[in-house]
């Protein structure tokens, strides 16, 4: 399995870009992250996606599991995240135009 | 609505332990983290919560948005996170006791 490695140092927008585009291609995505940095800009690279995503129809979520991962003969432990696509039913409800 | 605040201070398993809770009492469960460090023991906790949950027949994930909020009159920017629930059909497929 693939992952797109994101470090403490990753751009969000970038990974968010990358989320959307693979999302809307149908391709599974994973992420992986190093340290509470590289968790936090995976996660605002999600909240990114998410708005690039919401309006086409796609909600995302993702699911944190921990690995041990071995790095130049060191094991770290990973945070490995699967992203799940939703479909959005487009009701009244999930509409964003309550401007009252 | 309310919100479990998780800060980087926070015990990932005694997050994990409320959402877990919350999940199987079927009530909502929303997170709130400001910086990197609660971000990740957010995370970390929902990890672990995945691991209660899932033999139980429930999956989660999370979908974060970003969010200002006012503390102490300054306006920061936290991560807000909505928890997904997903029941877990239970097929060969998802059984984990693939040991070869």
């Amino acid at each position: 399995m693939d992952f797109l490695k994101v470090s403490s140092k990753s751009s969000p927008s970038s990974v968010a870009g990358a989320i959307a585009g693979m999302v809307k291609d149908n391709v599974e995505v994973n992420l992986q992250c190093i340290g509470a940095g590289a968790v936090n800009q995976a996660m605002k690279a999600v909240a990114i996606a998410r708005g690039f995503l919401i309006p086409c129809g796609y909600d995302i979520s993702v699911a944190p599991v921990f690995s041990e991962i071995d790095i130049d003969g060191t094991s770290r432990t990973a945070l490995r995240m699967a992203v799940y696509v939703h479909s959005i039913q487009h009701t009244s409800a999930a509409s964003s135009t309550q401007n009252n």
